[in-house]
Formats: structure tokens, sequence, C-alpha cells
């Protein structure tokens, strides 16, 4: 079964099993995979809509990702932006056009990464599309979420502290570490679902200098990344944002819509000591991977100085000028580095 | 300007300007393109939602497409499904991985096209996401609706009449005749926009066997196809879908839903006269086109017999079997003929 080509079933077969995978009833659902659209309750006074896309070769590297993992991060990065806006997931759509050389197998994998993590964000599939390509696979995602207060990029004000929810440059490490490794690495849900299926020594971990307790925590937030709740301090928040593209180019976002510039303290940025030794051994700057490495998924945020918020302060909200200032208390100018479709990347300093 | 490459201009100028064109403002939309997600107000009872992809080379050829074509007509994908639902389009997301050797124009006449779709049907642009690629275009769409009522594909009794919203067989055969003109085709509105930028000589039309009063209304229905609205019908509708990949198996799907056959009467479908003719010069069957033909976007409703409808009655619901009555009152069973992505089309007869 699990080798069955995609060619050999055909679009409406795949259709029926994932219908049937995803045909868990919800109070708020009242249409959900098989019509012409879903038909849901609204939530909430305002809906937040947001939509991703994650293409082969460009975001992901079959090489070294499996599709259970993909299926849970084009999840979480949607996510991550309903969050990012102090909302909450509520219906997820999905599009996939795959290879008709594709196995079943890897799809129903793709679908059980899919499925987990929806459930763990406690939002419901509500519909989708498939379509047959010939080379790179394609995948793009749409989560409708609501919240009763929203927070733009743009509500920076001068003065406000500058907070992250977590470390910076652990799955920018973790993807170079990937690069090196080059193959899968699988954890413990998804081992136990690999396993069960066909043993999974193929995909066993090979020995490294860097220990499994190094490596772990950098290729699971690159492979799994969860997003991060924004519920405790939203209340206090005048501008948000999910860093995916690096901190410096989403700052560079939230600096611009809120018409403000921002300096920032080096020393306070929060790195994991697993990310400063892996670094070491890759031989990359810590700060080039904690500055510019992108899929971070945390939230970096503003709040008037003084409120209770459990974040780590990384600086503040100035008038214009965008700076950085090092240990020693040299200032000088950032501007927005990390990655851009389109544009051939420059090498940064 | 218009030859300027991705390349040169990368994604944030391009995000930049995409912005400007849709920043129009809407009392329903509170925040728009530009942030992590779009907020939007809920609207009506229930809210429809409903996704698809376009893949270059799947469901659109570039030797013969113009990209306001693929623009506008990506809206119309998606509004057809609001409609089936019963619905009213609210609004709209977008996906678009590009090469990054595509210029600047063939992006903004793409946009120009979705522009003028999501107007057409009073909808609103909110939010999207950019991606390199390098082979295949890919582009996928979001449409959310509302509605008071909606009309599943499951609702349809034994004894309702089956009903369709206009001809048949006609993009289908536009598509046949555009591999044949293998050159793109432009409309009024099109033309203006294309003139104004370079003159259009080369686009011009070619002679041809055929007239253009036989060949335009059927390259229009394939290259800007307009959404079929239901609102008229749709409080006496028991079940609604939309035809886009072929009678047959869109009522076969209908049919599986309500758990019910169907009796169609060959002579009742709507073929268009110049349909009939193209298709004679193209010696294909015109009942093929009709009948197995996808992207037709006419409504497949049933209705209880008796209710004021203004549509094509082709047929009634029956307990099981699925049949056919040709002209001389032969009956033969029918089977969901049409295409389905990743399995091998088997040749109909």
């Amino acid at each position: 079964m699990s080798s069955v080509k995609l060619s050999q079933i055909g679009e409406l077969s795949l259709l029926e099993q994932i219908r049937k995978n995803f045909s868990g009833k919800s109070k708020r659902v009242l249409v959900g995979i098989g019509d012409d659209a879903a038909v849901v309750k609204p939530a909430g006074k305002t809906m937040l809509l947001t939509t991703d896309m994650m293409v082969e070769g460009i975001h992901f590297d079959l090489r070294f990702t499996t599709p259970y993992q993909i299926g849970f991060k084009l999840v979480s990065v949607n996510v991550s932006d309903i969050y990012a806006m102090g909302g909450k997931p509520l219906y997820f759509m999905l599009n996939l056009a795959a290879r008709n050389t594709m196995t079943l197998e890897f799809i129903e994998t793709f679908f059980q990464g899919v499925k987990e993590a929806v459930h763990f964000y406690d939002a419901t599939l509500v519909g989708g599309d498939l379509s047959a390509t010939e080379e790179r696979i394609f995948l793009s995602a749409t989560m409708i979420g609501y919240t009763e207060r929203y927070v733009k990029r743009s509500g920076a004000r001068i003065g406000d502290h500058i907070y992250i929810t977590g470390n910076l440059g652990d799955s920018a490490c973790g993807l170079e570490l990937l690069k090196k490794i080059k193959q899968p690495v699988l954890f413990e849900k998804e081992r136990s679902l690999i396993k069960e299926k066909k043993g999974a020594e193929k995909h066993r971990f090979q020995k490294s200098a860097l220990s499994w307790k190094t490596m772990g925590p950098l290729l699971r937030r690159h492979l799994l990344p969860v997003a991060k709740k924004t519920e405790s301090f939203v209340r206090h928040a005048s501008s948000m944002i999910d860093i995916s593209d690096g901190l410096l180019i989403d700052l560079t976002r939230l600096c611009d819509e809120s018409n403000v510039g921002a300096r920032i303290y080096l020393t306070n940025i929060p790195i994991s000591r697993e990310m400063k030794d892996a670094a070491a051994y890759l031989r990359i700057s810590p700060w080039k991977l904690a500055l510019s490495g992108g899929e971070d998924y945390q939230i970096l945020f503003t709040a008037p100085p003084g409120k209770p918020v459990r974040a780590q302060y990384i600086g503040d909200i100035v008038k214009s000028e965008r700076t950085m200032i090092d240990g020693s208390g040299r200032e000088k100018p950032f501007s927005a580095m990390g990655y851009q479709h389109f544009r051939k990347q420059k090498e940064e300093q």
C-alpha cells in the first residue's frame, strides 16, 4: 500500500482518503472538506486571514526534510501569523501540487504532520485543492483566525521597549547543521509513526562531533517549529510581528510601518547555548544567525515601558535612527538584512 | 520599466507596488495587505471558504494565455465555488511563485487581471504571499465569502429536476481552438491595456477558416470565464455544484453526495451554435466537449419540480441508476468522465 504511486490511485481516491482522515466534527464547521466551499461560523469581533507558500527547493529540501515535518511546519508558519496579530487560529485550508511519481506514503505522512499540527493549535482543516505537477512540490495554505483585539505592525511609539519571545538564530543554525548531516532527522512522535510502518533504521542519525543534546533543539526548531502564543502579553503590546525573515528585516518592517527608529542592544539578544556551540563548530558567526537568520518564528513586539511582560527586552523604539549597540558600547547602523525572494542575495558582512 | 526583471527589483519593492495598487478602502477590511494577517469583519450567518490552485503547464499555457487572463480566471474560479454554495464573495488572497527572470510587466498585467476581476465580483484582495521558483509558475488563491443560506451538493432528492445555467463545452472547445491558434488572443479591455504600453501589433489575431464571431465567445469562455450568479434561483435549489471538471464528473459528485441517481436527456443539454460549428471544424464530437469538457463554470443544480427557475432543465434525479437518453430514446449508463489529476487519462469513447 505505502509504495503505491499517486498515478495509480488518482485524485478522487486521494481526496476520499484525506476527507476520511479529517472528518472530525466541530461545532463551528457546518460543511467541511468535500463541497464547493467550506461553511463555517464566524467567531470573535474580527476575522484574521493569512496565507503562505512553501516551494520545494526554496522553502524545504526533501533530502533532509520528512513529509511529516513539511506538513507540520506549513501549519505552524500560518499560525505564527495569526498569533502575531494577537489572534487564535480556527480554519485551515491547504493546496498541494505533487508529482504523480510520489508515493501514497509520502502524502499520508505529510497529512499526518498537518493533522498533528492542526490538532495541536486547536484548528480544523476545512478544505483544499490538489494538482499534479512535474517538478517541484508546491504547497500553500490559508489560516483563518479570530480575535477580539488585533495588534498591527504600525503601533510602535517612541519610548516603547522592544521585546522578543525567545532565542534567535536556532532555526537558521539547525538548517546549517542539516546541510552537513545531509539526511532527514526524525523526532520522537514522528519516529514511532514511521517505525510502525517499515522500521526506520535507514533514518538513523549519524554520529557527529556535536552531541544530540546540542543539535537536537536546533534541528527541531528548524524542522518542527512551534508558533509562539501571544495571549499572555498581547494586551500590553503596541505593535507586533513574527520573525520569519530574520530579526533585522522584520524589525525594519515594524519600524517602517510605525514610522519610527529602533536601538537594539546586542548583548540583550537571546542566543541559546546550543546555538553558540554549534555556530562555533560550523565556524559561522552566531550574531549573523541571530540577526539575519530566517524562520525563527519568535514574536517581536513593542510595549510601553513598565508593563509586566514576560519576554526578552532587546532595545528601545527611538525617533528615526536604526542602530545596534555592541558589548563595548559602540553604536552602528543596521538595515534590513535577510532573505528576499527574486533578488540575488548580497553577501552580508 | 516594463521589461525590468523581478531579479532586479526584489520581493520588497514588488510587495510595495502590489500594496499600493490594491490599497482601496473597504468598510469591512480593517487591515489589508502588509501586516502578518488581514483583519476583516465577518458577514452573514455563515462564512464560505474555498481555495484553488493554478499550475503553469497544467491549468494554463503561457504560449496562448496572457497574464491578465490568468489573473482574471484565478479569481473567477474561486468565485464560482462561492456562488455554487449560494453565497457572495468578500475577501480574496493570492499566492504567486514566479521565476525571477520574469518581467515586472508580466506581474503588473497579471495583477491587473486580478484587480479587474476582484472589482467585478465586488470582493477585496486582502493578502498573499510571493515566492521565487525556477520552473513552472504556481498560483493559488483563497476566497472567503458569506451567505445566509447555503446549498450543499448532498441535498438532491428523487424526483428533483436537474438544471444547468448555460451552455456546456464552450470552454473546452475554446481550448481546442487555442491549441490550433498557438498564440495569445486579446479581448477589448485587455487590448487597450496592452496597447497603451507598447502597441499590440504582434498580438494581433491571425486569419482562420472560422470567423471571429464563432471563435470569440468560445475563446472568451475559456480565457476570461465569468462565474455564474446563483441568487435568482438559490432559494429553490436542493443541491448545487459548479462544473469545473466536466458535466458527467460533477454530476457524479453531486449524485454520490446526495446518494441518488440521475437520468439526463442529451437533447436538452445546452450547446451553443458557435461550439457546434467550431467542433465540426475541429472534428471533435460536440457531445464529448459538452459532457466531459472541463472549466465550464456553469452551475449544475437540482430543484423540486414546478419551481420557477430560469435555467435549462436537463434531466431528473432518480433512485440510483445514472443514465443518458439520446434523441432516439436509447438509454445508456454514464460514469464520471473528466479530468483527474495524477491519474493518466483514459481515452474516452
